[in-house]
């Protein structure tokens, strides 16, 4: 039987309210997602949460009850709750039904099987979660291996990447790694990394990409520095005809993920 | 010569602060914009601000002088202050060196030249500010002849949209209006209304786009309404090959819209 609480000064509250801290996600592993659609999504992935908090209120509704027994069976706790601590929760004032709190997962880079796609998206030191949300999910809609994340990268799963995924983080693989450790496993194996570059006379519309494809984009306010840009077997721009000298890192990937698939289709 | 605030008590301040909210942004009839590359990529637009805000540090600058010189010839005001005082104005912890307070500034339908460009957005009931700046980023990158905003969208003069955009507002003509005038607009004169839509067999590649195309963008969470659908010229889908139903709103425009481009270049 779930537990109720309706305190705000219960510990495990507290505890989980400070997943919404990088410091307190590192210690415990575990991160924060919310909302019927994302969490659905998860355990349609197989991703169950550690504790699940629902509303009383939408304690009969079908995908509620689904997500109850399966955390349930995994061995998770499900809580009973009230709209006010999910709004403490998720930091929003509507807060969705339902709030998970995750294991979290990353895979290694000698893990990932590169031919299972022929698209790979990789950034590097991207800074905005919102970029990094948005780009998983573009990853799941062109079918992407995976993302693999350079260097300094802002948190995946911080609360403002796993909303703006929509779901995304649960089904695309994500890695990170060095600079030198992927440019190591990059070569051992077949691939073509495709760099999004400014300083390029290369239209994107121009080569055609061999899978599979690594898509590497840039740090946003500083695009990738040159020993980045060197190592590509390809660089690319994406024609900027107004006055701005870039675009979003999340559109230009996206941009340039459905050339790529677009091509690996026809 | 510049005055000078340095107090959190000066009303200017107070006032200006309150611009982050809608309420007094409507009253006022005045915006912030934040950053020497927005401003200046706004100066150079022909837009001046009525107040410049500015640090003490940067007031050596090559393009901070430049904007205090524009502002106050144009009648503006350049005020010196201190990185506190920028830092409440901006509601960022590391503000950038200026904050510019504009009067809004929106465009009627009529006043726009369709044939002034092959593609213009449209978005109807955007809701998030973040994605409308990254749409007018996208329209100034695609050379959008504009972007129509159609019923209840959000503000575009929100300081998160003037973030995202990277100074597109200052370049990309906006024009806010009801769905049944921009139809009456749209109807009297040449052009193909293009709707991206999940509940169509199209894909967006295979049409010929007739310009000037006007790509019709959904609201983030539900898509257009099927009157809108109805109307449409034409409904294209982008394929979705994982377990997601949909891109991120400013994604999918970016990734419609380059595809316009492309044909009409070619």
């Amino acid at each position: 039987m779930p537990r109720e609480i309706t305190a705000f000064s219960n510990p495990l509250i507290k505890r989980v309210r400070n997943l919404r801290d990088k410091k307190h996600r590192r210690e415990e592993g575990l991160f924060l997602a919310e909302g019927l659609r994302i969490l659905t999504e998860a355990r349609e992935a197989g991703r169950v949460p550690e504790y699940l908090f629902y509303s009383k209120e939408s304690a009969g509704h079908e995908l509620v009850r689904a997500l109850v027994v399966a955390t349930e069976r995994a061995g998770g706790e499900a809580i009973e709750t009230n709209a006010d601590i999910l709004s403490k929760l998720s930091g929003k004032d509507n807060p969705g039904a339902v709030v998970g709190v995750y294991p979290e997962f990353t895979r290694r880079l000698d893990s990932l099987d590169r031919m299972a796609s022929p698209i790979w998206l990789v950034a590097e030191r991207l800074r905005d979660p919102g970029n990094l949300g948005t780009i998983l999910r573009t990853g799941d809609a062109v079918g992407a291996g995976g993302l693999i994340l350079l260097d300094d990268c802002v948190d995946p799963f911080s609360v403002e990447a796993v909303r703006a995924s929509m779901g995304a983080l649960f089904t695309v693989p994500v890695a990170r790694a060095s600079w030198d450790e992927f440019v190591l496993w990059l070569r051992a194996g077949a691939g073509e990394l495709v760099g999004l570059s400014l300083d390029t006379e290369h239209d994107y519309k121009a080569p055609a990409y061999q899978a599979p494809t690594f898509l590497l984009t840039g740090n946003e306010a500083q695009g990738m520095p040159d020993f980045m840009a060197t190592e590509c077997d390809l660089l690319v721009k994406i024609p900027m005809l107004g006055k701005a000298d870039s675009l979003n890192a999340a559109v230009a990937t996206a941009v340039m993920a459905y050339e790529v698939l677009s091509q690996h289709r026809s």
